[in-house]
């Protein structure tokens, strides 16, 4: 059954790797958009696109993506070191980019992009899959709705046997993630980093890495990200003077839990004795909140096309791919130096 | 049913809070060890000595203990900024003497105490529990075997919703237990720190925080320390070239568990497309090794009266405790300098 | 430091094996009880009782407790065959008594001690632990309160690598645990039980055994307990129309679950194609209501010495001990003739 | 990119509910197969098959794909009402069979399919995927290279809040799956059947349910199915004198753990006290065997196309659809009657 065409968003998309295939089938998928074409240097990844999605030209050459006028939107999933030029291309032929995180490798280029799409009043979206998810938008409203009371801090622990990736280390490739969800949670912006990390494969770039976050006040936030655990690990534990989350991302069906467990400190008091008479610990429900079963990909995808025909900026704009990017620059410095703390611009 | 005392060594005890129970059940229960006297400041506390333990002579002042000639060790289960003091003035009434973990405050009073007790030819000798638990002795024979291969990371998190210490930050609380454990599995000894942490309750010391140990070539040490989670969390991952180890403390029965999984680089190659050619990724199968079901408090004792009586040093002497204090010094400092990176002496 | 004895229930404890030392230590610790004299056959055991508790008289001949005035109360911890013989002759003795379960070997014998205790007035009380545990006493509540709607199933697994009894079944050692919960929670008793079962070890008497519990209505519960599982299970699963708990024993801080999912039924529609239109699936919250970290020996010994002041029939009396061997008593003649119902009296 | 098709075996599809696709997808993707044609009662769902497969013809009407001459095999995912009739037309329009299992509604059905498909040399196989996971292959040889010992007891919980089906009860629905991995794993059949269950929405069939297989010796093996549980479990023990598995199937990486705990029994002894002499408890290693990561259904379609190719009967053949058919009758007749054991011819 063809679908109606009629004021379907075009879209195509670069790169059908890891992720093309589930850009390519979100937007297949969606009532509004029509998947136009896709490229690869691959024929052999071209081939599965024609085998389950005749209908879609395919090339492997990506200019033939940018001069297409049918074409709107370009999705871009292709190695980091690609975004920028494709990006730029994209915006220089009219269309609006979806690029996969993050957005490019340095904040110079994302600046330049950022630039580039305002002028022209395209949309220039980062493809932070984690801020559409279930989890860290219920999260978000229960940070914002003060349930968790000051927040104390976010720490979080993604490692896996992943593919270490040649021109990346750990923290552009994972790290990013959590920086996604940084964003979208924390009312505030981190000011320094702190990072360490070592390079375990003889060549590689760094395998396993820590990054210390310093936020005005006392809140903090803590990603360890590894390629050489020997299994996967996604949890995440925000804590807050009032309740605290536990996150885990591999969980079925209770990937968030909230605690009403913590300290209660009284603060009226003088004597000498402080600690055991002001501080209390408060052991109290859990709850783990229903998270609706969408696929956070495609609530991703029909917010970009809804921004396309509301011309509105997405939650997941270029700025907040710099605000990423930049932070994993200064990850990168602080590593260098063992972990010194470098401030955050 | 009283025990044959003849060749009994005789053993008193200073503090009965939190830890001191354990000791005395300890020693007591052990055929070669007598408990002769406790003390502490809280009546109420010796009062349950006198309860469990009628025999067991109980006092306000530990002078009574240092004292006794009955005593020939003095084991101290005090807050941590009385240890140096206790201990000195036990080695001065010519006892041996076992320490609670952290041994002192600073480098120096260890320093001090080692000296002292090398002059009187006694054994001072600091309660790092974990260095006798089966656990750990089992990750130290698949160590000292080759059984992992290269030593990759070490990577603890030991939090839980705890006890705020009112005169030392979490570090010196909890980080000292995987320091003890560092100290037993890992050949090297760490060159550097760096830390980070936060203190979340105002005035106390810092509850939260995160320490990375640099050691000579890619061996990395990462823990992390909270009194300020919901559940409890005590889990350490000890990546090899060959296999890895994850150790989770909370499980009942399979604490170790060791994964024939990682990474295969080949070395003789040169192409342009090196990684996709030469790491391979290895997924085999994983074993937990039955572990013996002893208290490693009741072998870490055994081991004292043994050293005791062949005029040995334990494996966890003034030394060990030492090379905590400094690191833990060492962090301290880094964690002021938000991560800068300190050597360790 | 001795206790003040004025008004204190005596106790004598028969048995000290496996259970006894609990009971020993809970009427100790408890103000309101002394634990006179503890018996056993067997020196050694008797030993470990002077070692901690130098004040308690020991005995090899359990007849110096029934004899003891200072005795009010006696606690049978011995070997279910010995049960009916020794309450029998500490009731005749006068003494009120606390019976481990299962009550007696038969119906018969526990009729017979619950008409010797009512003639004399005393105390007859069945040690089900379970019905004192914050756990069991939670999910009581919830029932009560209608929360879960109409109770579809009681669902347990109470299995591990267990020690084999010689002289009854795993049914009378584990499954007599989930009939004190039943009884405690479901609010009506079982009309008739099928049970299936199998004895691995030759001689021995049934190792693994499975009991299906059929009650009015559409409610059942099925028990599955085994002494030859390699890991430990005691996961009970309570569904109801409206919620569902899920209790797990070995969870160090959520026991139970209280899970908003199920199985909605519009009742009003006639169509064909009932099933599609008509039942719904929900998926809501999970809750883990905190429980009191209550020792649930120490309740129950309160709720005993309660029970002795004011004249009072305790919850888990010689009828419920009766009522739980009855179906035990059912149970092994279904298993005897694979399967086949046998209704409960 | 169209396949080559010379000398790929044709393949229809009748059903394109929840497996049809699965069939569809695993066909498509074989080297050997083509699927030619699916026909389904939904049009919707056939809207789907030209979505994603273009190429493939549909069709409301399964003669349809009978009168096919490009069809070889005919693979039916239909209600299980449907099952009989359906493959009794493809066998006689002279088809090779796949029918999802469970394979029909009766005994004398499914004999009847043997016996018309014995007549054609064609092949008639059951759908019991299970049969063809990595897990139950890997359990099947260990059990026949005697690594488990004696087997003592298979038992197995499978549940979770599932869809209620019209038309049978949760035993044809689920049990069916346990059946099929008995039957590759056991080496011996059962003999007699004990069921208890229970329907706890008015009108529907049975949606929780207990079954015990009796086998010859001390071989047992229990099944626990639920439409009715708040959580998805899928675990089989596999109890052995020597060995025991836990197999968890919703494990991503260890889905099989291998167990050296037991109990050991000495067996030249007389003495009175034989259980506290002879019975040993062994507290072993425990490994978990790395399992290939094949998707089961597309290794039974390559086993199917193998045994067309060759002539050959499939490992799940007509024959073994009956054996758990026969089960399932025995089963039912025993629930009926509250656990009564019936024999199984």
């Amino acid at each position: 059954m063809p679908k109606d065409s009629v004021g379907q968003i075009g879209v195509g998309v670069i790169g059908y790797g890891y992720w093309g295939p589930n850009l390519v089938r979100n937007f297949h998928n969606h009532p509004q958009s029509k998947v136009i074409a896709v490229s690869d240097l691959n024929p052999k990844r071209l081939m599965s696109v024609v085998d389950y999605y005749p209908n879609i030209k395919t090339t492997l050459n990506y200019r033939d993506i940018l001069k297409s006028p049918e074409i709107d939107v370009v999705a871009i999933a292709t190695p980091v070191s690609t975004h920028y030029e494709l990006a730029l291309q994209a915006l220089l032929a009219n269309k609006h980019v979806l690029v996969e995180k993050p957005i490019a490798n340095t904040s110079q280029q994302v600046l330049h992009l950022i630039e580039e799409a305002d002028k022209r009043n395209l949309i220039l979206m980062v493809d932070h899959t984690f801020a559409y998810t279930s989890a860290v938008v219920k999260m978000s409203e229960l940070v914002a709705d003060g349930h968790l009371g000051s927040l104390y801090y976010y720490d979080s622990v993604r490692v896996n046997l992943g593919i270490i990736q040649p021109d990346v280390n750990v923290l552009w490739d994972l790290a990013v993630h959590d920086l996604a969800i940084i964003n979208t949670i924390l009312p505030d912006k981190p000011l320094a980093v702190s990072a360490t990390g070592v390079a375990h494969i003889k060549g590689s770039p760094e395998t396993s890495a820590y990054m210390t976050l310093f936020f005005s006040g006392t809140t903090i936030a803590h990603i360890h990200v590894s390629w050489l655990a020997p299994v996967k690990i996604r949890q995440t534990i925000l804590g807050g003077s009032d309740k605290t989350i536990i996150y885990n991302d591999l969980e079925p069906s209770e990937k968030i839990k909230v605690y009403d467990r913590g300290i209660t400190v009284s603060e009226n008091s003088s004597t000498a004795d402080r600690y055991q008479q002001l501080v209390g610990y408060r052991t109290g429900d859990m709850w783990a909140p229903k998270l609706e079963p969408f696929e956070a990909l495609y609530v991703e995808i029909d917010h970009l096309l809804n921004c396309i025909d509301h011309q509105q900026k997405p939650k997941t704009a270029g700025e907040e791919g710099l605000r990423a990017v930049k932070i994993l620059e200064a990850a990168c410095l602080s590593m260098q130096q063992k972990g010194s703390p470098i401030t955050i611009h």
